[in-house]
This record gives structure tokens, C-alpha cells and sequence, in this order.
């Protein structure tokens, strides 16, 4: 057979050329959206990659940060970037600054490209960034944000404008780095993943298979995971494989444009993490539009509550959970369910686990005291996974060398996913907590996400986190801490009675130590940041209460 | 990102367990066909591996041949051989004896599995075949045909039987040999075609993507392309992947059974070439039966007549050109029509050429001259492709070199596949004419196919082939041969005239040279064999008409 190397190159040659009418279609918050085809998405990557290498003198491996939203520009970058041998960066804009001025930093970044939206971010960060040459702006904003910045600043449409509208791309090694993203990372440094043409190639075709996304040329993909998020999930590489057409929102995130949005350009396929799909639900409620389009909707990030699902389900919106995360590219699991349920009550419990593992991710679980475990459906272990777009390393220790910490790679190479969950004998993964949530109580795991479920079921509870405490008996015990509705009376042994009931939580796991607290510290990305309710409790900054 | 091979034993592990419950399905003749697990057949490849390695002594990348059907044991032999690190070798079981025999001595096989129902081909062979070692035998069939032969006789069942039903399977080399195919070749020798574990897997996973065939766990797959056949078009493989059923006719390819067979079990899918499928359309229209389970029908090979096309639609079963080749594994093109022209008249004609490529498969058209075309629908030349599933060379020259005879490879290393065809710009490929058979007249292109399927159109024209004869003046021009229907009163003045008439041929185009023969000799696989005829004018054996 040919050795030819899977190249990101080869999907922007192949999606530009055989599916050049495809479009990329840009929400502009006007009436009408800009409308790019994939020709001149084709066209504008090559003019963009010269203008990187002549202007801004890109070359070898060197990194090109992004600052911006899902749009054009911002496609163009995802292919222009690597496929002329660069890094593509793409940066969290949700990130505080000072972590972001870090992984810039730490990426060593030459270029960064922005959305002038974003220039309010962007500009007070400069100062603290050491490697940045160059800042490509992009879009409307205020470029006087920029003014006395050192780094040199060029007009996006200025620096394409004029150039050949093909470029001669490299053959490169398929397993050279084409993009990088770094982890949120609530513990330690960010900590960068790179992910390779191959990894890319191999995930594209992966998302393209009908058990997974399964898109077509007759789709539209409103693709609202951010382009920052693991690469849209890999959609935009997905697409230009097939011709799906991308709806993208840019910066109009919230519930009436993406609404609106939905309405005017009717897609069949959306993207998107849960909360996103509360708050459209919530809009549709109050003002009703044609969605009939969007047939199917994968959900990912998070789970997604039963009760949006059933409600997605009535608007005629199939909801398909997906799992995965920035080492896994994302995707790791895809929640169709099988053959044989489909029709039956079992079909929604399918719907609801986190999915099942496509043939190029391996997965295992490993259980307390490092025993593999079965799939059985009800074992409970940490997954680790392998395959080829799963990440065997972190990018850039001392020198470069690649980073492999043993807490998140095991001795054979496997990805410590830091999930804990159960998979069933036909491969279907239910994820029950986070191995670092999780609670080690005599030699046994018990949930915290369980017990957290099960309290925010109570009337009367509006938000309850569940930590892990030093308990001298048992090694460690949960430790509830409760936020309570205003108005609410329960008390403690209310909520714990409320627990036991009906066999909700198994009695060993119910906690002893209680605490009420005014709201759950979250993360940046808006999950439930533990350590510092770890950290707090072992301050003895919380008022605990044993029962 | 992690290094992890594309293998076919990954496929197997994944297929055997993820998907353990679905199923091979083999029609056995009787009222019940054999049902196997996919969990059934991980284990007996395990149990084959185990019995090939420790009793016949298959080690490294020897070739171990199949002469079978398409049923379960071949799936087995299909993942068991490659997954240990040998190669499997499908023979052509239409193949002329003696180009068998050369086939399997040029492969150097050292283990055949055959069908018992086989054993009247391969007895007369083993005499010839210098390389083989051991015969296994799997289901019925008269083994007293192998008394006294030289190999050592084995039965498959007993070979397996006992074995561990699992197998430590080797981490290879993506790119080593896992498959091997001979081109049926109407020139020259056969040729060998060996797939590697990467091309296989990628493959798959492009036949896999919704753009191709697109199937899932909630599909069966009636798989009447032979196994021996560019490995089925990839289906074993692509099924294990995502545990669509497959339903295998075994030695039943006759329209009855088939007919039968769907009704049975009720596939949503089908893989044939078109003369299945006008059998077995001739079939339900004598004998009705309730096929509405079949709604996908995937056909290559040779292209679909419209007539039959329409036939199927009317029946619910939507018809999907592919085009491929033993060299292209063989997934080169699939005629989904592009969005733009779905719901339209011009669907339907999309729906007629070979269809388009995926983005493994680059292609190119060369001209006459060497020079390359446009993709504008309109200019004819050969078509060249290039991709990870592609083959770069043949099997075993001197010395086993790789093969790559300038006929067949360009200088860049892009497969000639001597195909003549046109390209729309989105990338639809048009087969015109294979390019040996094309006419080279005054430095321009005359198809012979489009000669003889306008002769075939005329009434008393049972069939017609055209071919290339030297000409002073034009360097080439056509010769028609005719088979007339019985009673047929049409005379050639009377076919030239119709030709021309509406304009279906240009009119320097049209053939000077006219002769009427018995009927069209043919290939062993039941295509045109131009070359006896382009001997028989050569040799003056033709009564040939100028008028």
C-alpha cells in the first residue's frame, strides 16, 4: 500500500475541492450571517499560511496562538496553521488571565491570532506575555486597546488580502504535532496536550463513522463547543472530511441568538455542553420558534440531566451523550444504544450512561488497590484508556522532553483518565465520580457525585458538593456541604433520613459530618471546584456539624 | 499522542467483545442458517491462531490461503490469520486451474483452508501446487476427493477444538502485510495485491463513515460480494468495527435462495455486483416475497443499469454505485448524491456515476498526451489515485521486490488504474472506457463502452463489443462486433444509421468496420475479453464489413 501520511493538509485539500459549495456560516448578530464557502475557506488557509510565512516568518514547528470565538477566521487558522507545519494553539478565553499569560508563556508562542472582541482580554495580557511577536486582529473591536503594545499588530483581512490563494503544503510526518490545548487544570500547571495529523486524521474519520456523529454533506452542524474545547470535538476537521455544512455562533452564545440562529439557518446537528441546552430549552419556553430542524444534538462536557433529555426528546431533538476529554481528543465515548434495546425501556438507560467505546479507544478499570476490574456493569474503577488519539504525554517539561506524570499515565502507557465509573459487558461507560473526588473509606469507593445527586433531590437543597475528609477509623468519609434553598427548614438529620430512604445511599456511605455553606465554589469552566472546600475544611474554615 | 498501531487484531478484540452479541449469519440451504456471535467467532480465531501456530507451524508472515465461501469460518480465517502476523491469502475460486495454481505458487502458500463443497477444485490442483503443506477442510463436502494427496488433510473443527479461546496477538507494524488479493489480470500474469494492517483499518473505518456505507449496530448486512472478492469491499472488517450482522450466503448465490435468505432474516443492507441483482430482480418478479427489510443496496464492480436502478427504487431498496478496484481495497469512490441536487432531476444522475472520492482518495486524470485534465465533467483521461489504502506496488518480482511496472505506476507513485473516465468538479467520477479498451483515433479518445452500449440499445442487437484496430490513417479506429437476436433483420448500414441518429455518437466516432460473431467471448468473471477479439482480427479470423 501507499505510505501516504494522514495530514491535516489532505482534509482541507479534500473539503475545499470535492465539497467547495459547503459553507462555513458565521452568526453575525445582523440579520444576515456571513456565509464563507469551503473553496474560499480553502483559498483564504493558503493565503493566510503564506502571509504567516513571509510576513510574520512562521516556520518549522513554531506555535500560533488563537484568541478567539467559533468563526471563519477561525476555521481557516485550524487548517492554514498546521497544515504548513506550524502549531496551532488554541486559547481557553474563559481562563483567568494570569493562567492564560502562563500557557502562552509555557507554549512559547510566536504568533497570536484574536477576534477584536477579544482585545479586552487580549491587550492587558501583553505585557506579561515573553514570546509573542506578532497579534492578528480579526473582526470588530476596538484596536486601540492595542496601542503601545510591543508586539507588532496586523489586520487579519490586511495580511491575507493580495496573497496566492494556493500554497504548496509540506509532506509532513503524520505524527508531527498540528495543535495543542492545554487543560484547565484545577490541580498544579495547565498541562498542554498535542495532538498529532495522525491523531486528527484518525479522530475525524472516527466522529464521520455512522455509530458515532455520523454526519453527511446534507447536514449542518451548529457547532457550539468552542473551536478553544478540544478543537470543537473535531468537528471542523470532521466536516471538511464530508461537506457537513458549520452554523457558528461566534460570540452570540446566548439562548435568543442561538435560538434565532436555529430558526433562520436550520441545522440538523448541534454540539454543545448541557448547560448551554438548559438555557435554549428555557428561552424556547418563554418564545416558541421553529427548531424542527435539529434532529440530533450531541451533548458532551457533562452529563445531561434526564429531565433535559426527555424534554429535547419531545422537541424532536434526539440527545446523544458523548464523553471525553482534552486528552482523549475528545472522543471517547458515543451514547447510542444498542440494537437490542432500541424500542424498550432500556433504550433511555442506554441514552443516559456516557456511551460506548469506538474500536480505536481500549479502555480498562482499575480498582482501589490497583486490581483490574470487570465490566460488569456495577465494578467501580478508575478508566484508563488507550489508542492512537489518546495522549501518552504532556507537553514540555524541563528541555521539552514530554511530561508523563504518573498519576495520569500508567507504567504501560495508559491514559489515568481520573474518572470513576462502571462499564457493562457490551462497552457501554457510566462515569460515577472523579478518582480525586472520590471517597476512600475502608478499602471501598464511595460516589460523591451519588450523594451529591441524591441531596440536590431534596426540596429543600439548592446545590450540595460532597468531599472527601481524613477520618482516622475509615482513612477518609464524606463530608456534605449543603447549600439550602432560602425559605428551606430541613435540617441535617432530615437530609440524612432523606438519603436512607428508600435505599437511595447504601448506609455505610451516608456522612457524618455536615456542613451549610452560601454556594459551591466552581471553577472556571463552571464545575465544582473540591479542593477548595477540601482546603477550607481543613483550615477549619467550615462550621461542622456531626450527626 | 499515543503510539498505538492500527492492527486488525484491535478490530477483533473490539468487535468480539463491545459488540460479543451480534452476529455472523450463514445460510446453510436448510431452514435454519447457522448462527455464530461475534464473541463466538473472537474466540474460534483465537482457537485458529492457537491450532495454525502450534500444529501447522505458521509463523512470521507466511501465507495461509482460503478457497471458501463467504460464511463464518472464513471471517474467522479472515481475522485470525492477520492478527497473528501472517498473511491471509483469499483465492478466486472462478479462477481458471491453472492461474490458481500459479497464484497459490507464487504466493508460496503453505496452508490452504478450503470448504469441503470446494474440494473438487482444489483436489486437481494440489499435484500442481508446490508450496503447500497442510489442506484444512471446513464444512460439508466429499473428503475421499483428497485420498492420497501429498499435503497433510486436516479438519478444520477438529483443529480447533480444545484450543484457548484466546490469543496473545502480537503488537506488529501497522504497515506489515496482513492480506493479499491477485487481480484476475487479462493481460499478462496475476498480480498480487497485499494489504497492510493500516490500510485495512482505515479502510474500514472509511466504509464506516455515513458518507460511505454508513452502517451501524441496527444493521444486517447481506454480503453477496465473495470474501475471496477485494476482501468482500472491506465488510468483515468494517462489521466488526461496529457489529452491523452479517448475513453470509455461503455457496447459495443463486437468486431463490438469496430471495430467501432476505426474507429470512431480513437484512437492511446488501453488497453485489449488478448481475446478482438482475437475478434476483428477475426472481421477485416471479415469485414475490417481502424484501422491504432491505432498503440499502450498495453495487459495484461494474456499473448499474439505469433500468435496474429504477427497478430497485420501486421496491424501496436504494441503489449506491461504488467504484473500486483489488488495487484500491477497493473503496474509491460512493455515488451519494451532493445536497444541492437531492430532490432533483439531477439526482438521479449523480446517482449513476461511480460516485465520488472520499478523503483517503486522491485523484487525478491524465490525458492522451500525459497531460493533466480538468475536473470539468467533460475531458476523458485515466484515472490515477493516490491514498493509505492504495497499493504502491504489486507482489514479488525477483527476489519477492515489489513489483511496479510502469503501466501501472506513475513516476510520483500514483496508482494508473487504467481506468478512462471524467470528474465533475465536486469530485464525481464518470467511467467511460477501461483505458486498453479505448480507441486512440487522430490523437483523440473514442469510448468503446459508449459504442456498445448505443449499439445494445437498438432491438436486434443482442449484444456488441467494440475494439481498438490498427488504422493508416488515424493511427486507431473501432471495430464493432455484433451478436444479433434471433430473426434480427437489421443490417450494419441500418446500426450505423442509429448511431448516428439524435445525435448519440458523434459522427467521427462511428465505426467503419463491422463484423456479426456468435457471441462476446468473456473473462472468468464474466466481463468483455476484448483481447480475443482484437487477436481474432489480427489473426484475420474476423469477416469484417467496411461500410
Amino acid at each position: 500500500m501507499q505510505d501516504v501520511p494522514l495530514l491535516i493538509s489532505r482534509i482541507l485539500s479534500h473539503g475545499s475541492a470535492l465539497h467547495g459549495t459547503s459553507q462555513v456560516i458565521t452568526w453575525t448578530g445582523e440579520s444576515e450571517p456571513q456565509r464563507r464557502s469551503f473553496a474560499e475557506i480553502g483559498a483564504r488557509a493558503a493565503q493566510l499560511a503564506h502571509a504567516l510565512r513571509d510576513d510574520l516568518g512562521v516556520e518549522g514547528d513554531d506555535r500560533v496562538a488563537t484568541l478567539m470565538w467559533n468563526n471563519a477566521e477561525h476555521v481557516e487558522a485550524y487548517f492554514a496553521i498546521p497544515s504548513m507545519g506550524a502549531v496551532l494553539h488554541t486559547l481557553n478565553l474563559r481562563l483567568p488571565p494570569e493562567q492564560l499569560a502562563w500557557i502562552v508563556n509555557h507554549a512559547a508562542d510566536r504568533v497570536v491570532i484574536a477576534n477584536g472582541s477579544l482585545l479586552p482580554l487580549l491587550a492587558p495580557l501583553l505585557p506579561h506575555l515573553t514570546s509573542v511577536e506578532h497579534v492578528v486582529v480579526s473582526g470588530p473591536g476596538d484596536r486601540s486597546l492595542l496601542a503601545g503594545v510591543t508586539p507588532r499588530v496586523h489586520e487579519y483581512e490586511e495580511l491575507v488580502a493580495g496573497k496566492p490563494t494556493t500554497y504548496d503544503w509540506p509532506e509532513l510526518d503524520e505524527r508531527s504535532a498540528a495543535a495543542m490545548c492545554y487543560t484547565s487544570g484545577t490541580t498544579g500547571d495547565p498541562k498542554g496536550v498535542v495532538y498529532s495529523h495522525r491523531s486528527i486524521y484518525l479522530h475525524s474519520m472516527q466522529v464521520n463513522m455512522a455509530q458515532s456523529m455520523g454526519l453527511t454533506d446534507q447536514d449542518t452542524s451548529l457547532v457550539v463547543v468552542p473551536q478553544f474545547h478540544v478543537n470543537a470535538w473535531g468537528l471542523p476537521h470532521a466536516t471538511f472530511m464530508t461537506g457537513v455544512n458549520m452554523l457558528m455562533p461566534d460570540r452570540f452564545l446566548q439562548p435568543g441568538p442561538l435560538a434565532a440562529m436555529i430558526e433562520k439557518e436550520q441545522p440538523t446537528h448541534a454540539a454543545a455542553v448541557p448547560t448551554i441546552w438548559q438555557g435554549l430549552l428555557a428561552e424556547l419556553g418563554e418564545r416558541p420558534r421553529d427548531v424542527g430542524s435539529l434532529t440530533q444534538v450531541t451533548i458532551g462536557g457533562s452529563a445531561c440531566p434526564p429531565s433535559l433529555m426527555e424534554a429535547f426528546d419531545k422537541l424532536g431533538m434526539r440527545v446523544c451523550h458523548a464523553w471525553g476529554m482534552t486528552e482523549t481528543s475528545p472522543l471517547g465515548t458515543v451514547a447510542r444504544p444498542p440494537a437490542h434495546v432500541v424500542g424498550t425501556e432500556q433504550e433511555f438507560e442506554y441514552r443516559l450512561t456516557q456511551g460506548r467505546f469506538p474500536a480505536g479507544v481500549e479502555a480498562r478499570l482499575t480498582g482501589p488497590g490497583g486490581e483490574r476490574l470487570p465490566w460488569d456493569g456495577e465494578s467501580a474503577g478508575e478508566l484508563e484508556v488507550r489508542g492512537p488519539w489518546i495522549a501518552g504525554a504532556y507537553y514540555g517539561g524541563e528541555g521539552a522532553q514530554p511530561l508523563r506524570p504518573a498519576d495520569k499515565f500508567s507504567e504501560d502507557g495508559w491514559l489515568k483518565t481520573g474518572d470513576v465509573g462502571t462499564i457493562t459487558p457490551d462497552g457501554f461507560l457510566t462515569l460515577t465520580d472523579r478518582a480525586k473526588d472520590v471517597i476512600k473509606s475502608g478499602g471501598e469507593w464511595i460516589s460523591s457525585v451519588e450523594l451529591e445527586n441524591a441531596l440536590m433531590a431534596h426540596p429543600d437543597v439548592a446545590e450540595a458538593a460532597v468531599v472527601a475528609v481524613p477520618d482516622d477509623k475509615w482513612g477518609e468519609r464524606p463530608l456534605a456541604t449543603v447549600v439550602l434553598k432560602d425559605g428551606a427548614t430541613a435540617d441535617f438529620a432530615v437530609l440524612r433520613s432523606f438519603l436512607a430512604d428508600e435505599g437511595r445511599i447504601a448506609k455505610w456511605q451516608l456522612p457524618e459530618r455536615w456542613t451549610i455553606i452560601e454556594s459551591v465554589p466552581k471553577t472556571s469552566v463552571g464545575k465544582f471546584d473540591k479542593k477548595v472546600l477540601r482546603r477550607r475544611y481543613a483550615e477549619g474554615d467550615l462550621d461542622v456539624t456531626r450527626i
